[in-house]
């Protein structure tokens, strides 16, 4: 049987139909032009998906399922959209809509989770009883699998690991309390924490690469001048990690998975962000004679998205 | 079937045998006498097991296992104490050495993970999913419960809800950080924040019901003082529920289970507490408009240690 993933973002639709290993075979995309009505958003998301099985060769009848990962807070069993920010969605049933064009089982979950469920099964995480997955972008989302299946939790709030509180009354967030994880570990806080040193050390190579003007620094710049050993940026990088560790730290004490999962933009600084976790976080474990998470970087990069999304076909947690 | 269960703590050892459903049909005790090798110890669980036999008229033959909860951590597949501070066990062959009295299957656990399996099965979490058990103390103690079984994590490590980090270079903690959970949200935290009070204002109803002396002072007394409507004794709780409401939110936004359950000696504040951290908890809570946990007091008291050990017997995470 072939599944069919779709990871429907604020402006990118990729429909991809993905094999029992869990293999792309075919994919398109089509933009998501989110001020429209869902019906037509949705009508789009069909119509890709039958030029993705024309050009796969798949037979309609050969697929098992649709799944979607979206962005945002889906109720798994009835199929309906709670509460998708980026897209202005609420309450929308997006398994209905789709079910009057395609005539198959449509499981939707957060993008986070299907990214997580992409990575346990044939990304970094694969094989591995649980896992959790953490991804560094603008914001800080967050996925869990538990023996093959993704947990959105029993109200489908779970994973939301950006907006666990790490330090209280500390930085704003956009969902209304302080001091989420998300204002310390996403790129977006790494680029405040950047500009924040650079007006203090004007002379900083972070500065440089961004031509002399803050509004320009981005995670990538200062992190490849805390690669080169610039001080103001090595003490910004090392501030973003410690707090990445004190946060990966509360996922260990909490619920201890076999694995963790670092995904996102930020992931992409590689063994020069792994390191420095891997180096910080048993300090702050407890028991420190024990074994803890073992800590990796994601594998799968975008395609996480369509696979993880085909691959809710094959799961239901039991 | 008859299933033993075992509240092994540093002061007492409390033995029971269980019905199926969960009940206790006869029990019986001795003293720890934590001093002692671990050998004495267990030849004095041994013999307390029999004597609950005979209490309860059970034949050996009727009895399927024998699971015992340690406060500390256990290696549940080799039946291993593998740290336990309160009786300086380190890598205790608790399950052979017990095996050399009784040739049964012998379970072993956390403590707290073994009250949340408790309450979750005949307690007030009955019939849910998934639970937390959030035990409020001399220290916080904490176990995850899904499908009817214990999560101890992947290292035996999970459910340390008290050593979550709370307060970034907060409060020195006992486990070598700082900031962590318990040091804001047990009895003990409680009362060192209604001596600080105390300081400030030594009018309050605090003092005079610790006769004037700081070192008297007790969580019950600062509750009571509380419940009263003394000013001091309200900032000083509702300062403590703010953290545990934190704390709640956390565990909410990373794992959001279908019910939290409050246990420990704090609990014992009763609906004052439950009420203050129900109203709460809401409004720190992403998507406000989403259902989330019921927070609930636990039902089953001391009781719970026998019952969830025992329990064990009926528990394999599959």
């Amino acid at each position: 049987m072939v599944y069919i993933g779709i990871d429907l973002g604020g402006t990118n639709i990729a429909v991809g139909a993905v094999s029992e290993a869990g293999s792309i075979l075919a994919e398109a995309s089509t933009k998501t032009l989110s001020q429209r009505p869902f019906e037509v958003i949705v009508k789009d998301m069909a119509d890709c998906i039958k030029k993705v099985l024309v050009k796969g060769k798949i037979a309609l009848d050969d697929v098992k399922s649709i799944g979607i990962g979206i962005p945002g807070v889906a109720d798994s069993d009835s199929g309906i959209v709670l509460n998708c920010t980026n897209l202005g969605w609420v309450n929308v049933p997006l398994r209905a809509e789709m079910q009057k064009y395609i005539n198959k089982p449509v499981l939707i979950e957060n993008d986070a989770n299907v990214a997580a469920l992409a990575e346990s099964y044939v990304g970094v995480s694969a094989g591995c009883q649980s896992s959790v997955m953490v991804t560094l972008g603008t914001g800080v989302g967050g996925g869990i699998v538990i023996n093959g299946k993704t947990w959105p939790g029993a109200h489908n709030r779970g994973g939301e690991i950006g907006h666990m509180t790490l330090v209280p009354d500390g930085v704003p967030c956009t969902c209304g309390n302080n001091g989420c994880v998300e204002r310390y570990c996403s790129a977006t806080a790494l680029i405040r924490m950047a500009r924040q040193e650079c007006y203090s050390f004007p002379q900083s190579a972070i500065l440089q690469k961004a031509g002399g003007d803050p509004d320009r620094i981005n995670a990538k710049l200062v992190i490849d001048a805390a690669k080169e050993g610039d001080a103001p940026a090595l003490r910004v990088f090392n501030t973003f990690v410690r707090y990445l560790a004190l946060s990966l730290n509360n996922i260990v004490a909490f619920f201890d998975p076999e694995i963790i999962v670092l995904g996102g933009g930020v992931s992409h600084a590689g063994d020069f962000l792994l390191d420095s976790v891997r180096a910080l976080l048993p300090r702050l474990q407890m028991f420190k004679s024990l074994p803890g998470p073992r800590v990796e970087l994601a594998r799968l990069g975008n395609e996480a998205g369509i696979i993880g999304a085909a691959l809710l076909g094959k799961n239901t947690y039991v």
